[in-house]
């Protein structure tokens, strides 16, 4: 092997295990740590976060990947070893442009913001929350100065999410999305009775029918922990090292709804290709890809027919009390009823991404300093009223509800609706590779499905941007939001209540 | 401040940082992560290592404290920043000793060994763990011999876990213990009646008991987790963040015990200083003493009649099916018999410090190679029938039952022992200076204890070294075990069986 390689390798090798430590260091943090460690885990995170963006962006890493030119050259562009190349010398321009100091800070603030977010949501007061965001927001905006003026500001932010994608795109894309998904709410009529969907769902049962579940999708014994927390996430350690986190609820399943929103995620990680462990390829593409992920485990399969044909028995015997009698056909209804609720994590398959709109309006309007941050809840409201016809009357279910911004993390939502947009887009090709995927579907058996994306998407890790990945698969890397809207049209006539 | 010594604390934070980033990863491993993260959590701890020691033993922070030999000088010797400087001087040039590539391969092999130990102790096959142990080994050997030979290699062992204990001086102590202690064992007559500590309590009301009890003994809400591993240990990540561990039956109450254990740990932990945080100085001065407050907490308060007098009938009322019928005379004498038996961490208070002097001298026999590892098995058991009257027959509960060795640890025993001699020469001044002690056990108050023990050691941290801290609070720092053999003849008349 070429000596400068191995030497890059090595280094990449160095630098990913600090970031797994922080990334230990930030599940920890979001699901097991004393509520007091905070103060201390901020200063630790930022340490680990400066010393992995020192050894990152060194001048030896630059001089490395500048003598590597000939040598990737050389090389297939889909090989390993050019796209490591490639990749970490886009990522590493990139993260040069960020000095240390300002790096580390977003780290450290970012943990206070989130404890800030934590507090101020448990008191349903958003002027607790106001310094910190006011904060991180003001270190985000030092962030997008550290690179070159796309058409927004905003671009900035956006590529860290969806290397090469621009706030435009983004902006197309939901310009077709937002009159239509209104015009499907409309069209679905009244919402259908879910009321046995609310009432006794012990979550040791809801934990031990998620034990069953997951390894059937496609988990290997002794690679994954499924944990409770505040705001579901997954992470992962390795791709033996799985941390997907779920939200319980003692008087309703959505757990389980969110826990296969997890393993969609978790999946991907664990998918991984070998040969790109311990590497800056080591996950997936975009945030956009990822949740496209999440959003075919959690939708395309837990939401759909075939799959409960399977498991809604098993179901039945965990909760009797509740469902022994509710024919299958009202609880496909109830779990896929379309109604505008005020929380996005609950919010189902059509309102979601108008919850996604509505963040990512706002997100303008603070990017480009049109919306003051102390007018934050109330602009919300206006939002809110203007997208879902409903109202937050408190601050925790309304500008409250989600931690992302209390990172700093603008940029971050708008990827939850393109995930739902790709998941459709690679269902449809999905559909005719396989044939007979219902079928298999209501066996339990998740076998080709899996293999299928572990074949064209999680073993590539981050080999190719999303766009090529797109292509690759589907022979074009545009986004296309008619699969998901024609899909979801389909739904509501499916399931128009009884 | 000083320009310089504010450096060097920033240094020092963000070393600090590192060891307690490792800190979580380790927790993380034995508590939490799935069976197959260990390879890989094996090179993130590795690498945080590596670049832990080369920050830590950087010629910037040695030309830092050379520098800061004037201003050292001029503070009194037990001031915050004098302690800092001579603290840190002395763990630079230790640690200088010690080349950075093998720092990072003991931790590697450390990690490896204690998976390899893992899986040779759950088949108890003491081969599957030889070449582990080989390998472990080697490394300590090179090492020890990073430093000047003391008296023996053992010393540079030693060194790390007890700063300044010559081997010479444990085995001082021993030779006092050995034959004292087996004599105390002959005298205790017959062992009690403890059938009614083994049956049926359940795990999660054991849980509940300690959730309630802990707080009494001076944890702060917010700032400890108590969770099921292996091997239970206590790490912390900051005061407010003390992560005990235990191991829970639901067929006896032996976790209650090995929970007031690290309870003990943890106090010393949670207690320290504020202005010593995220330095060298942030944690206690040795091994010995550290044990010597988890002892305080397990035996001399938890062990303790006056203790029981408060915490008997609640515990009466969690396990009612067990102990209703039980007096507390008979309680007492259960969970105070003496009786050899395999398992260290399940000793009594008079056999267990002989399971140590057992280890102790298998490791001169293993350091100075007159015992080859592959005998180990044997020689175990040899030293098992001299010492204790009983000879294990699997190595999982002989040779295999500790995880110690596993990381090349040796040293650390010892250490265990001396925290017994130690925690009665501190309870001897206790039980001087706080009249009424006793009843204050019996009313559940802790309060006075744990003052005296947060005032007098725990703020202090690593301030001194384990002689100077003895000196301070008692007069002398000489070690002396015979408060530890006194208050064992007086137990063992006590608690003759009726």
């Amino acid at each position: 092997m070429n000596a400068a390689f191995a030497e890059l390798k090595q280094r990449l090798a160095e630098t990913h295990d600090l970031a797994k430590a922080m990334a230990v260091l930030g599940w920890d943090q979001r699901t097991m740590m004393p509520r007091l460690g905070g103060e201390a885990r901020a200063g630790q995170l930022a340490t680990v976060g400066k010393i992995h963006h020192e050894l990152f962006t060194s001048d030896e890493v630059g001089r490395l990947l500048e003598g590597l030119r000939p040598y990737e050259e050389s090389l297939p562009y889909d090989s390993d070893e050019a796209s490591l190349i490639r990749v970490t010398r886009r990522d590493w321009e990139k993260e040069r442009r960020v000095p240390a100091e300002l790096a580390g800070e977003i780290l450290r603030e970012g943990s206070r913001g989130q404890a800030a977010w934590l507090a101020a949501k448990q008191a349903s007061d958003f002027s607790l929350f106001l310094p910190a965001l006011r904060k991180v927001t003001e270190l985000a905006l030092r962030y997008a100065e550290c690179f070159d003026a796309g058409d927004s500001p905003y671009d900035a932010f956006l590529d860290d999410y969806e290397p090469g994608m621009k706030t435009a795109e983004v902006k197309a894309v939901f310009d077709v999305l937002r009159p239509e998904l209104t015009a499907i709410v409309r069209e679905a009529g009244p919402p259908a009775d879910d009321s046995f969907l609310h009432g006794d769902f012990p979550v040791a049962r809801q934990e031990a029918f998620l034990r069953d579940l997951l390894p059937a999708f496609g988990f290997a014994d002794g690679a994954w922990r499924l944990d409770p927390t505040v705001h579901p996430f997954c992470t992962s350690f390795s791709p033996r090292d799985v941390r997907m986190t779920t939200r319980y609820s003692p008087a309703g399943v959505r757990a389980l709804f969110a826990s296969m929103h997890e393993a969609g995620h978790g999946l991907y990680a664990h998918g991984l290709g070998p040969s790109l462990e311990r590497s800056p390829l080591a996950r997936s593409p975009s945030l956009g890809l990822d949740e496209s992920q999440s959003r075919t485990w959690e939708n395309l399969v837990g939401r759909s027919r075939p799959f409960w044909e399977r498991y809604y028995g098993p179901l039945q015997e965990t909760f009797p009390e509740q469902l022994a009698g509710v024919g299958l056909d009202d609880y496909l209804r109830a779990i896929n009823r379309v109604v505008p609720s005020l929380i996005r994590v609950d919010a189902d398959e059509v309102t979601y991404s108008l919850h996604i709109i509505l963040r990512f309006e706002l997100e303008q309007e603070i990017v480009s300093s049109t919306l003051a941050l102390e007018d934050l809840p109330e602009a919300w409201r206006e939002k809110s009223r203007e997208l879902l016809g409903i109202v937050p009357e408190t601050d925790a279910e309304g500008v409250l509800q989600d931690v992302h911004w209390s990172r700093g993390g603008y940029g971050y939502f708008p990827t939850y609706a393109l995930g739902n947009v790709i998941s459709l887009q690679l269902w449809r090709r999905i559909q005719h590779d396989l044939r007979g995927l219902d079928d298999q579907l209501a066996a339990g058996d998740f076998h080709q499905l899996h293999g299928w994306l572990q074949e064209r998407l999680y073993r590539h890790g981050r080999k190719f941007t999303p766009k090529e990945t797109l292509e690759r698969v589907l022979g074009s890397g545009d986004l296309d939001p008619q699969p998901f809207l024609e899909y979801l049209r389909e739904k509501v006539q499916v399931y128009q209540p009884a």
